[in-house]
């Protein structure tokens, strides 16, 4: 029977309404629960005798309680993750037609905080709470037993886990070398899984450089903060005349140009610079591009970091829209959690207008379907995406 | 030379912030202006002498300027909305695949209160400020110019023509009879352009439509609010095994039936009743669908309404999760204007919770392409759609 925690009297109108997190100040706390194990499986109840199921508790953290299981009987052992990771193999199976994908999407796909990436036989695991991090020996089994990567990395290197008390660092759990590839249209993408950003590729993104490159087909076309060129080779296999990757990273190129050459890309060209410095020379150049992608990485950090954000934002789309061809085509990308749809939404209207230009915003809309939401938790949706056609 | 309109000193941040309206406590009125026809061409100017362009200009509403041109030299005439209209003919042509879409959406194409669709070879138009109403003739003769329509109808009877003081009505404008006709995917729908709802045709969910199809192979799926059977007989072309059309209008079911017939689609059947009504009996007989759409006409007709129509979407939320086979797909779509996304996609979490159902949202988004949104209306995104897999 695992351990029983209660939430405090009248602290349980979220719970009730079905969020899947409770927090410290929401539990009834004493001695006994502070000393428990980080990440422990609990059964959580409120003061009225509900039964709330089985939940993750963490006594050390703000989000103190997360759920697990809607049933009190559950027991989160190598079955039940089996099981669980086997309802997301066969969701993604049916939504997308190659396995390439989010496999595992933390609370949306009832595994807080659990991250797993497929990239075909590949897969990076990131464990964003100690309740994970504990359970990493059954989520591995549950993967082999159920699709037997050729290799399994942690990318525990992302700094949410020090919320959890946890240490940060990335390991190859199973297989041998880092090496992968995705296979994204007609483009087999090269990975670096332990060197690279992220879990090695940005799967969200994978419906939006569909979107674009069927507009590129004949155009000129600027990926800017382009990783490994993601919306560039696309683009560029999709018939783009000549594509330009812009990326500040010399391994991120280096993997781009391989891919380029791999599949007889020759319109590809990439520098490498600081994208907001070159994109202000090309400016004041006057350079046009037919098609631009401005994909940067988050630039709020934190939540104290919104405001300075829209601002780079706003700067980052008047640049942008400056070098937009008339009757071009703009896509503007943001990952920050820390800054919501709307105000981001518009600080780039605000730099579009700064840059005197008309705009129609053709579409608005966020990650794939492998990167599902909690329906309580909105907010969750980190990735924003506008596309907007210029006068 | 156009007659000149100020801003009130102090009253033109919104304006020079890109703004494409001037509310009428921002203009500095008099007699003179108060006299005006509504909907004449004006020059738009500063305080301080700064120049915005070329607006329509109503005293008589609370909008009572809507830009036309930034150029303060622009003349609204024939040759203006031919070259207008021309500019989203080619956007639509360069994005979609065939002639059926919304040509004109108002504000985001530069034509403030103007909504044109084009069903193939008939169009229809909606004149919704005195401006676009005056210059109706300008509209049909670019249109008759630019793509030569069998059959142009003017959809007058929206109810926000009102607060611009004009009248409401249907007529055809040239051409005879009232049947159009719309190719989406393996789908030809016939539709009523004189009779039906709207403009005769929901271009606005063609990629959900698509999106929700896709998904429907071997499935039952039940359309409620079905009108001429857009979602289902999608579906039922994409192989669905069994579709129920569910909506009050029997014109609507008519037209929706005999497109079904006349694609050989005999797994489709059509119920008319009150939606809410019959899911509630459905729910009680525990009948289940692996695929529920439920896209109902706007619940909020006004500001005030926003209340009644979020817990009317969570019911309707809550009664079709409760008939969504386990491991079915729940589409839900709300285009009440007076209802923001946040709140809709949380009045469906709660009555989602309400059937006890654990749900992943998928997809969250809008409009087609062809439905842009100016990027200082935001507000304007009328359409919300939320796709979500139950467990």
């Amino acid at each position: 029977m695992l351990p029983l925690i209660r939430l405090l009297p009248g602290r349980d109108r979220r719970v009730k309404a079905g969020h899947p997190w409770a927090f410290s100040n929401e539990i009834a706390m004493n001695a006994e629960l502070r000393g428990m194990p980080a990440g422990s499986p609990v059964r959580l109840e409120g003061d009225d005798g509900v039964k709330h199921g089985v939940w993750h508790f963490n006594p050390h953290s703000l989000i103190a309680a997360r759920v697990l299981d809607r049933s009190p009987e559950a027991v989160p052992d190598a079955a039940w993750y089996r099981a669980r990771i086997a309802r997301c193999l066969a969701l993604r199976d049916r939504l997308l037609p190659s396995p390439h994908y989010r496999l595992v999407h933390a609370e949306a796909d009832g595994m807080p905080g659990l991250i797993i990436d497929r990239h075909g036989d590949a897969v990076t695991v990131q464990a964003n709470t100690a309740g994970m991090d504990a359970a990493m020996p059954h989520i591995v089994a549950a993967l082999q037993e159920l699709i037997a990567p050729r290799l399994i990395v942690a990318r525990n290197d992302s700094p949410v886990r020090k919320l959890e008390g946890l240490e940060e660092g990335v390991a190859v759990l199973h297989g041998e070398g880092s090496t992968a590839h995705v296979a994204e249209g007609a483009i087999r993408f090269e990975l670096d899984l332990t060197g690279g950003q992220k879990t090695g590729w940005f799967h969200d993104q994978r419906e939006n450089r569909a979107r674009v490159a069927a507009l590129c087909n004949g155009a000129s076309m600027l990926d800017a903060f382009c990783h490994t060129g993601g919306f560039g080779l696309a683009a560029a296999a999709a018939g783009a005349r000549h594509v330009t990757l812009l990326d500040r990273s010399e391994p991120a190129l280096v993997l781009a140009t391989r891919t380029a050459q791999a599949h007889g890309l020759n319109q590809v060209e990439s520098v490498r610079g600081d994208a907001l410095e070159v994109l202000e020379r090309w400016v004041n150049e006057g350079r046009r591009f037919e098609v631009v992608v401005a994909d940067p990485p988050a630039f709020a950090k934190a939540r104290k970091d919104e405001q300075p954000a829209l601002r780079a934002y706003a700067r980052l789309a008047r640049l942008s829209a400056q070098l937009v061809a008339p009757g071009g085509i703009l896509f503007m990308a943001s990952c920050s959690h820390h800054v919501a749809p709307g105000p981001y939404a518009d600080a780039v209207a605000h730099g579009i207008w700064r840059a005197r230009r008309e705009a129609r915003l053709l579409f608005q809309g966020g990650a794939g379907v492998d990167h599902p939401v909690h329906p309580m938790l909105p907010e969750s949706a980190y990735l924003k995406a506008l596309m907007y056609a210029l006068d």
